[in-house]
Formats: structure tokens, C-alpha cells, sequence
């Protein structure tokens, strides 16, 4: 079979298609990955499983992967060298991070600096004032949190750059599934939120990265 | 017709059968009063109409009324003279007055001092650590939101009391109907947040009645 | 009673603290007014009602009233006389004006240049195309749909810059309340949108102006 | 046990029952089969998983089985020999392939001739342009979609023929379980879209075999 | 304001461009209805309010209204005089009729001769049983349906055309807003039902249409 | 216009078609009366708005209206006058009224003798306990009840009867509209109850007619 | 550990507490069973998972066990000869059977006569009035349907008996879960249905019960 | 990498950091337990998997594990001798235990005496009465309910201390997942009920620490 891939994604709105892995076999993404290969020197996979991961290594060069997000890259990539951080990804806590390295891992993919500051939930709210001149260098700041989703609004009173939010599935009871942290962002009183889809740590970086482009 | 009014409530648990206002019609609210007052000094209605207030103000004596709230008082009622609060009420904003009234006036009604802070609100965080050492002399802290409701999950971080929070509906969009700020109450990862139905300023005195009486 | 206004927000985080219009009494509202205008040459309201602004318009000078949106500015502006808009906004039809001048307003009171596209749905999606050039040259799009919400989606998948997606509560059926439209850009298959509440052009302004603000 | 089989639906309203095989046993569909298999040359399993096809497979003689949708078909089978397909199965990618197969074999059934083009998503709209002439040539067209569903919204703006919107359940956070593709393709603002329940490609086929028999 | 008519919407898909009219004000639909009347010679508005009809009425020739739909056509109409009907329109009772004359007019605008046959409820299946001759003749079937929506279901069991289910607002509690119609139609046992939005008797009629014009 | 009544429901299952009132007008419901009035000595109205009874009482003889519940009866009614009822309706408070009213008039005018208990709800459960005997001698109970739907839980364990739980659309916050009623009644743990729609007394009544039927 | 066992439930409304065996560990669900056997001849499990029963077979004498439903006896039953059934049960398909079994055995259990009729959907109408005669013979219906649950609206257009419908778990996309299934039921234009939870058929025989014992 | 615990919290608000067990993995959760360790003698995890606790019991000191509710205590833990309970946690059946266990322990970890009355549902309330006097003799009452979540209800009637009610999610139908006993608790016509997240026993315990605490 063939694929429709869309080549000239990345002329026209300056990133490439990139491979959403979870619901796709793994022969499909071999197709699919040698295709893409030929026109590009990298390609990014979203949330694969583990299994499928191990039978693409054995397939094809300079695979790394990230258990955590399940984000995979294939091929070559160059790392930014800048001191100071585009992006910050900020989040509650360490049960966030299968978000927060999807977010990291695929800033890196499109050329940006991307840093991780996690454990400054909203119930301690002086760690996080503690790192203010840190985050204030940062271009876009990115904010995963679970559970009642507060952590973007009090980040959205303290901080002036444009604020991705991006709710994480992870709770029980009426959190579950991450529509509480959403609905929370959305109807923040912090003015100029911009939300994501639940757990979308990938989109938020591509997000991310059209912001940072106007800006260079 | 008879009204099956459960007197011998003050006496099982601490406080009267109180008159939900919203759905009865004059008539029936007169009969539920009259027979009310044969047992007692005085009687509150909930979500009372204005009309239907009008109408009630020209039938008996010593009605008080709350327009914001729609809370009825009709009788004595002695003011508690104590000069710390027992409870103090916080909010976000203005617009949530019609329930932090509620809770106000019923917490008054029930004998216990109460006191209200408005415009608390967590887009601006340092307006709540200012009044830190006056809501610390409270015994119990009711916190009303609308919208992302994290103002209670703030407040959960900062002080030690018995905290009562209760969600509004006030918002448009996802917030509309306060479902979001009470589910974003309800999963809080600030630990022992205690929930009310949305807009229940009433049931609100009332749980703090029940703590703040164990206390005396 | 004294009102807890935000005055320093505007040096905190760049913008001042902004009166949500639609669950405020007159009273009220002239009161934060008075209190803001001491401090700032101009306020913003969103949602306000035609009556309540009737009221606003004979108490205060140089009043501004749109009132599809129900934006309400009093006090002095000054336009923004670039040549090139650094936002534009994009609609399917003339149903979603009421946000889409929210957007408008509120992006115009912040200093920002702006203009309006409407009626570029996408059943007839060669309206879309026809305007490309134009709408290559804007900073940020801001993207306004009820009913399916399709519109962003299409121009995610045509355009680079950063794209605020705006639901509408335009529809009937499952359409209503705009839950659909919001739903349908969160989920959206074109990479990087970000989003906002729906009906929220206030919102989405604010936004716009933390990425542009960034820009110069 | 008797199987109360409706064997006369055939002559009654045009095609036969099929067997929803998701919740029965192996012995129970084994004995509808055989008892169908006695007035008909032929019958189709719907959603039947892996493990209960390999026991069907050692009872019955020509069984064909698709993995991806768990279609399954036992006995013989006449193929459509026409050129031009009545129905053309569209999709925005190769995750949909579970219910695009699903359409394609119950088409095939039913002696229609059926064509399938993947991986013509939204968010490259060209890769639809570029096939305009062959899906023109079509009868009926099936849409499937996961996600935001939007692709149904484009294909209806620009084709005359009636248009089956199946939405599909591939999609995480708010698209998950593909609630969000069903309401987006109701409440379509392309006009006339018909709309089947989630992931149904089999009921899909059989809405277009009610509406290609009326043209014959 | 000049508004973007999809004037070659007619040539391109067969249909011209409908005026939605629940959500414009009267100028902006005699705006359009001006510019729309100079390419075509007449117009259709859904879901039009009798007070704007009132005002239209003024200043347009040729002005059909139906109250109980908000149906209105501006402009020549030419009758459909063909004896067999194209489509008949079944429903379980009077209620129903705001959203059975929408398709019935909007059929009749778009030259198809269409017919009504109200009060078939499944209550009582032998009102629907004792005109079985007569729908056989029709070539598609638009079933209206509130409350538990189940007539499509027990139509489609019977008569083996194209069958539109148009689920209906009509009901209380669990059936309120038509929710319950719907998902009882898209997962009927009935099989190959097509269904469209709530209430949406128009875009049944324009689906009709796609499927009757490819039978001529 | 034709209505096709169900003349011969009686015969068929026991007890007449009966007229939905809410959602027709003056002018259809007068039809169908007269059609009714001509096979039958008297007919039932259900959710009839003030307004329209005003006018119907002009055109018929004998005609009965119930303000709460919006019943109506015209025609002549005789009563039933056996000592005990078959039917005892128990709500927990006065604002239950208007179903409790809808399944009171619709017994009597099924011929059943029916008795109301008002105001027995589960906060002051003693109240209940009070009236064991009386409520013993009755065949069927109907239980009414807004806000938590408590009420049928606690009756199913005191009592051996048959229970039609009927949840009411009384309450505010999660409680508006009766859902939280209606999922409380359906998942008790009390053994045995049966269910209603929401606010429907007219139902209840028809049910508790089937079964008291069989009794006699 | 005591258990709290309400064995006086038999006399105060006339059948034993059952054990909930779903979320029981087997200790646990052995200690209640020697604890009640000790008052009673048997005692009746609901949704025992095959893994427990055949650790409980191992502890107790006359253990029975319905694999589908997850019924299990222990102890004596006396099966009750009469020749007419007292309750029937309907269902759609065989993919029922895993409630339809569950209402036979609490039945049986309970002492009444009980019939199974399967396979009489609404998609084949005229296998249900083929047998007619026969269910016009029992005194009360349990009639189960998942999907878009019309069957019990189709029976109670036929039949004067009380009929409890009970919702089932049997659907995919808006049919998951049993839900649209409940609406459906709820909502019915058929007079006087009576619904329990989904898959409660234990419920629904308890019901019955409660319905025959007055009858006899 | 370093772990933001915040160390201060029981200065601040009187109790210390816990670890949600749930989604964290063996290797971080070790690390956080020695971070505590070196400034607290114990530490407390939640929802802890069995797996996780039996390789942290090879690594730490002195750990207690509760199966049935995942609770698990590192370190050192001195047992409150008081005769009578701080704390009664009320529940309807064994199925609740994983809850209550959660309640239970983490009250004791933070120095409370608390005490389980297991079996005292609703269907059988006599049980409940029985213990009237020993249940007066708590300071705060916490009260578990799965299915209809009518247990608290029926408490708040008899009993004057605060009551915290703990939604749980056992149930099948409606009642899955535990937001049908949520709603139930939210909108209870007994008055003053405060309520935590479904299964959140040990929120439960703390929000009783808050209250106790204060009585001593």
C-alpha cells in the first residue's frame, strides 16, 4: 500500500508530519518511517508502546526512545546549543512527567532549548516563587498539571509570557481521565491561558515552536 | 393541609428545620411559617424570590432580607458580640456575593460570628497573603469560587483549619453551571478540602455550625 | 466596601486587571471603575449588558460600547496606526460576530493592531484560500468557529503562525452550548492549535498580546 | 436452544441478518451459522475477535476473516466485476483501517463494488484536491474520521453525492471513545451529512446498499 | 460590510448556500438575502424567529413563511408536480411537526415533491403497519422522532429504502434537548439507519436530495 | 388534518391514549379532543400550561384543572369509593407537589383510589416510621422524591409492597433537573425498586394501574 | 470479624438479603454465607465471578452456578411446578442472556414459575407477535434489551401486564455501557413502563416478586 | 534528580507531605521515602500497588501495608491510647472496606483514634439505630457509601457532629465509577454534609485532623 504522506508539511507551515504510533501496527510504521526517511533526516513517533519501540531498533539507525512518553526518534538529531532556555515545562509532580518528556523530546526534535522544572505544585506555592527569576528568561512557559489543574493559573498571575497549559490524566474520582484540569484551564481566572488536549505535551511543544519562530 | 414540620430536629441534632424558599408558593411558605413560629423564635428561608419576599414582609413581623442572597429571616434574632469571627468567608470577586452572602447571613441566624473577604481572588495571590494573620484567627474558613475554583486549593496550602469550600456558578462556557470549580474542589491535591453542592452558602454555616460547635 | 483591585498586575505581568461585566450590579461596577480610573487612563468590561451600560454611559466620559460583544471601554485610547495587523481574526460566518468583536476590542484596547475576516467557512473552502497572502502577514491568528468548529483545523493545516482557536456557542442539537466546536479543536488532527473557553475573544486577546508584546 | 433467526428479512426489506459476533460464544455462533447457512449461500460476522474466528475457521468451509476489523465471512462470495466503484471509503489515515475494512467487506457482501483511499486527512487538503475526478465517479461515499471528524465537513463542501459520515474512536483526552468525531459530523456546517453510530462501517455499507439498489 | 456568498456552491455540489436565520439580526439577513437573490431566484432561511419574519416580510417580494418550523422562502417557487411521492415524512405525533415541515419545505424548495404522514407512533404499530403500500412508493424515508426515538427502528425493520432518522427535542427528564433520540437512532438493531443532528429537519431534506438526484 | 387516535388501546392493553399537553396548541389539542370525546366518556391532558387550559375550559363541558401538576380532565370522572387505597403517593416536602398532583389525578381518573403522604422525608425519618401501619394497608406505593432521591431507598426497606420510584426535578447545583434523583432511585440498594422518568407522575400512575389491575 | 446480617428482611418485607458477590474477596464471602446459612435453607449470589465459585463449590454443599450470568445458589431450592409462568422474560438476542439468566434464577430462587423467550427483537417485529397468546399468559413482564432498547416500548404498545424493562450493557460507541439503553426505557411513549439499573435483571425479578406476591 | 518535598508543611499547616503511590514508579518512590525519612520519623504512601510495596518492604525499615485499601506506613508509628474514638467511619457493607481502611490508617498516622462500624447500610436502618449512643461519642463522624450513597443522608438526619461522607465507587449501571453516591452526598436533604472525592478516605482523615485538632 501506499502512503499519502504529506512531504511538504514542513515548507508550508515550517514543521514535518509527524508519526501518531500508538494505534499503528508495526509494519505500517516501518512503511511509513523508510517513506519519510527518504525526503527527511529524522522522524518523530508519538506515544509508542515499549514492544513495538524494541522491533523498530532493530530495524533502523540512531532510534532513541523515552519510556516515560513513549516518544521515539529516528535518525539524526542536532541539539541547541543556547545557555538560556525558549521553553520551560513546568509541572506539579513527578506522576506528570509521561507529559513533560513528551513535551521536552519533541521541542528538542524541532530545534529548540527545552527545560524541565517539576515538583512545584500549587499546595506549596513558595518553591515555585522561589525559581522566578529562573522561569522569567524562559520565551513560552509550558504547565502540565493532573488533579484540579491549579498550577497555570497561579502561574498565569505571576509570569508575562505566553502560557501553553496542558491537563494530564492522572487522578481518581472526578479527575479522572485529566477533563477536571482541563475545564479548570479553560475557565481560568488568569487571563490569556491557551490550553491543549489532555496529556497533548506533544502539541504543546509544536505550539511552543510557532510562537518561538515569530520571534527570531 | 398539614405540614409535617420536624420540630424536635433542633433538639436531635442542634439546629432547626430550615424552609427551602425557591419552590413553594406564598401560600405555602405563610402555613410552613405560621406553624414554624408557634415552635420557635424565628425561621430562615433559602433562595427566597423577591417577590415572593414582598409578599411575606406584609404578613408577619421582623423579616429580614438579603437581595443578593434571597436568605429570609422572619423573628428575633440575637447577634453574636463575640470579637473574633468564628468563621471567616473568603471569595474571589464580587460577583460570587450572592453566595457568600447565603452563608453569612445563615451562619449569623445560627449564633456564630462571621465575617466575609472578598476579592481574594488567586490571578492576584499576594492580595491573600497580606490578610494572612487575620484568617488565621478563625476556627473554620469558608472559601467560595467560581470559574477554575483554586481558590480553596490555595488557601488548603496556606492555613491549618477545618476548610469548607464551595463551589459557584458563576462562568460561561465550561465554568457555566460551577460544575468545573466544584470538581476542581473536589480533586484538589491541597489534602483535606471538605466539598459542598454548588452555590450551598447555607449547607456551608451550617457543617461550620456543626464543627465550631464541638468546639465550645 | 472597599474593592481589593489588582493595580499592580499591569507591571507584574504587562496588562491591567480586566471587569468582567455580566454578573455585577451598576453599583458595583461604577465603584471599580472609579477605583481603577484613579490608577489607569482607561478600563476595559467584558460581557455587560445594554441596559447596565446605559447606566455606565451617563456616571462616566468617553464610553465605548459594542454591543454585539457587549465590550465596554471608558475612558481614552490610543489607536494602533501600524500598516500591517499583528493579529487577524477569522470566522465562518456572520453569527459568530459577538465573539469575534470581543476579540476585536479588547485586542485594540491592549495596543495591538487587528482585523477582522468573516465568512471563510469551510463548506466553501476556496474562500479560505483566496485570502492567503493577506493573511500570511499577521503575527497571530485568532480563529473563531461554532457548529463542528472545523475552521481551525483547516488553517492549522495551511498557515505557520501561532493559532488561537476560539469556540463559538453558535448551534443547535449537540452543537449547543459550543461544547462541540471546543471539543473539535482540542482533539484537532492539524498539530500545534492552542484554545480557549468558548466565547472567550477576551481571552484569546490577552493571549495574543503575550506572544506579540514578546515579539517586539 | 432455538435460534429465532428472522430469515424472510432478505425478501422483506433487501439484505439478510447478520451476526453481531463482539458478545456471543463459539457455540452459540456456531449454531446460528449452521442454522443460516441452511437458507442462504452465505453469511457475515461482524467485530468478531481473533481467538473465536480460529475456532470457526476449523468448522465451517471458505471462512474469510480480516484481522483489522474482525469482519468475517462464511461460504461463498460472488465479487462485483464493474470498473467504476459505487462506494468510495475515504479516511484521514491508516489508524482508521479497523472500520474502513469493516465497510469495504460488508460492501463486498452485499455485491457492491467498493474502493478504499486512506490517508487523505484534513490537515494536508491538497492530497484530497489531487484525487477529485476519481471520487466524482463514485455513487455514495463513506467518511471515516477520528479525532475532530472534520474530514466529512471538507468532502461535503466539495462533492454532490450522498455522504456517510462514520466517525471513529481513535483519538486520546477529549477524542477518546470518538464522541467528539460523532457531534462534530452532526452538527457539520457542510449540508446533508448523514451520520451512523461510532466505528459502524458495517452499518454504513449497508445505508449505502439501500441507497445504490434504489439507483439500479 | 460586504459578506462571502458561496454563489457557485449550486454548480459545484447542486445545492445553493441556505441562510441559517436563528442567530442573525434583520439587517444582516436582508444584507445577505440582497446580495443573494441578485445570483439566484430565490432563498432559503432556516430557523427564522416570527418577529424577523415580520420585518422581511416588508421589504422582500414573494415571502413564505411557516410558523411552526420558522421555515421562509423569498422568491418564485416552482411545485413539484410528479404523483408519487420522492420522500415521505413520518412522525409519532403532532409535536413533531416544527421539525417535519422543515424537511418538508425545504424539499419543496429544492424541487423534490414530498409528503407527511404524522401520528405513527410506536405505541401503537398498527397505524404505521395499515399504510405500508403507500410509503413503499416513496424513494427515501425521513422519520421524525422524539422522546425514545424508536419509530426509526421499527421503519427500518419494515421498508427497505434509504432511511433518515431525524431525532427531535421533544420530551422531559432523560428526553430533554432530543439527546436521547439521537444515540437511540445511531445505535439502533435496525440496520443501515442514517441519522442527522437534533431538530434538523432542513439538513435531512438537503441529504434527500444528494441521494434522489443521483436516481433521476 | 387527520389524527390518528389510537382508538382501540383500551381493548388492547386497558386504559386509553392519553394527550400529551405541553407541546401542542390550543387549536390541535381541541381537535383531538373532540375526535377522543367522540369514542370515549372523558380524556386526559398531562403537563397542560395554565394559558391553554383558560381556553379549553371555553370549548368543553365538565372540565377539571389541577394548577401544580397541570392535569386536566374533561369529560365526566366518577370516583372510586373503596376505604382503602390501592395507591399511597409519599414525597419528602411540599415542593414535590406537582407530580405528586399528576399521579394522584391520573389514578383517580384510571379509577384507582389514591391517598397522599407529603412531607415524610428521610432527614427526619421518624415521621415515616409514624405512619407504618397506614402505609402498610395500601397495594402499590408511589415514591416521590427531588434533591438526593433518598426517599424510596429508605421505604424499600420497611416495605413489602411493589415501589415506582419517581425522581423529581427539585434541587439546584448536581441536583438540577433530577438527574441525581433518578441515578440515586436506580442504583439502591434497597431491593427491587422500579423506576420512572423524571417528574413523570402520569407514568407512575399507568404502572401502578397495570399492576393493580392484575390484583383484582 | 461480625457480620452485620439483616436476617429479619424475610419477615419485615418478605425475601432474604442477598450477597453482592462482585467486590467481595472469598473469605469474606464465605463467612457471610455460613453466617446466613445458618438462619436460612439457602442464599443467592449475584455477579460471582467464575474464579470465586469455584473456590465456594469446594466449601459448601449444593453449590449451583450460572456461568453467565454469575449466578450462584447455595443450599436447597424447591422448583415451583406450576404450569402457567408467572413472570416471562423477553429479549432481543442472545447476547442477552447474561441478565435474562440472571432474572431466572433470582426468580426461580425466589419461588416464582419463570420463562425465557429469546430472540424477539424489534428488528423483526413479527417473531414477537407470533407469540402473543403466549405472553398475554404471564402476570408480569421482564423485558431486556441493550442497544437502542426499543423492545420494551414495542411490548408495552401490546400488552396490559406491569412490565419492568431493564436496560443492557450490549453496545458499542453511544450505545457503551447500557445508557442510551436506560433513556430509551425511561423515556418511552409506551404508557407505564417500569425501569431498573442496567444489567440489574436481580433487581428486576425481586420486583416481580414483589408484584405476584400481591396477587396471590 | 532532586525532589522539591516541601519539608515545611507541618509547620505550616500542622501535617505533613504525603505520597500519592498511584503512578509514581519503585525507584522514584524510594528516593522520595528517603528524602522524608531524613526529616520525619514516618511517611505515608497512598493507592500503593502490592507489587510496589513488596520490593519497597526489601528496602525500608518498619513498613506496614493494607492490602484492601493500598495504604502503606514507613517508619516508626506511635498508636493513640484514648478510650474513646476521635473518629467512627460509618459503612454500608464489606464491599467499602478499601475505603474505609484509607480513612482509617491514615487517622491513625496522624496520631488519631479512630474506629470502623462496618454493615449499617440504609435497606436495613434498625442496625444503624442500634448503635446510636456508641456513635455519639465521636468528634467527627466519616461516613462511606457506594451505589446510592444514601448512608450519609440518613446519619445527617440523626446526628449532630460534623460529618464528613465519602463517596465510593462500587456499583454497576448508573452507580459505576461513584459519581451517582457523589451527587447523592452533594445534594442531600440532611443538612451540612461536607464531601470528599470519591474514594478519597485518606482526604477524609486529614480534613478530620483540621477539625480535631482544633477541638484539643
Amino acid at each position: 500500500m501506499n502512503y499519502n504522506i504529506d512531504h511538504n508539511r514542513k515548507t508550508r507551515i515550517g514543521f514535518p508530519e509527524v508519526i501518531y504510533g500508538e494505534s499503528k501496527d508495526v509494519d505500517t510504521l516501518s512503511n511509513i518511517l523508510e517513506e519519510t526517511l527518504k525526503h527527511s533526516p529524522n522522524a518523530l513517533l508519538t506515544k509508542l508502546q515499549e514492544e513495538k519501540y524494541l522491533k523498530i531498533k532493530d530495524k533502523f539507525k540512531n532510534v532513541f526512545y523515552d519510556l516515560k512518553s513513549g516518544i521515539c526518534i529516528v535518525g539524526n538529531l542536532t541539539k541547541n546549543k543556547k545557555r538560556n532556555p525558549d521553553i520551560i515545562i513546568l509541572s506539579g509532580g513527578t506522576s506528570d512527567e509521561f507529559v513533560v518528556n513528551e513535551a521536552f523530546y519533541t521541542s528538542e526534535f524541532l530545534g529548540l532549548k527545552a527545560k524541565k522544572i517539576i515538583d512545584v505544585g500549587v499546595a506549596g506555592v513558595h518553591r515555585l516563587l522561589d525559581r522566578k527569576e529562573e522561569i522569567n528568561k524562559a520565551k513560552v512557559l509550558i504547565v502540565c498539571a493532573g488533579f484540579e489543574g491549579a498550577l497555570p493559573t497561579v502561574v498565569g498571575g505571576l509570569f508575562p509570557q505566553p502560557i501553553i497549559a496542558v491537563p494530564i490524566s492522572i487522578g481518581y474520582g472526578v479527575a479522572k481521565g485529566g477533563h477536571t484540569a482541563l475545564n479548570s484551564m479553560l475557565s481560568s481566572c488568569a487571563n490569556g491561558l491557551l490550553v491543549t488536549n489532555i496529556d497533548n505535551g506533544y502539541g504543546a511543544a509544536i505550539a511552543a515552536y510557532r510562537i518561538v519562530k515569530g520571534l527570531r
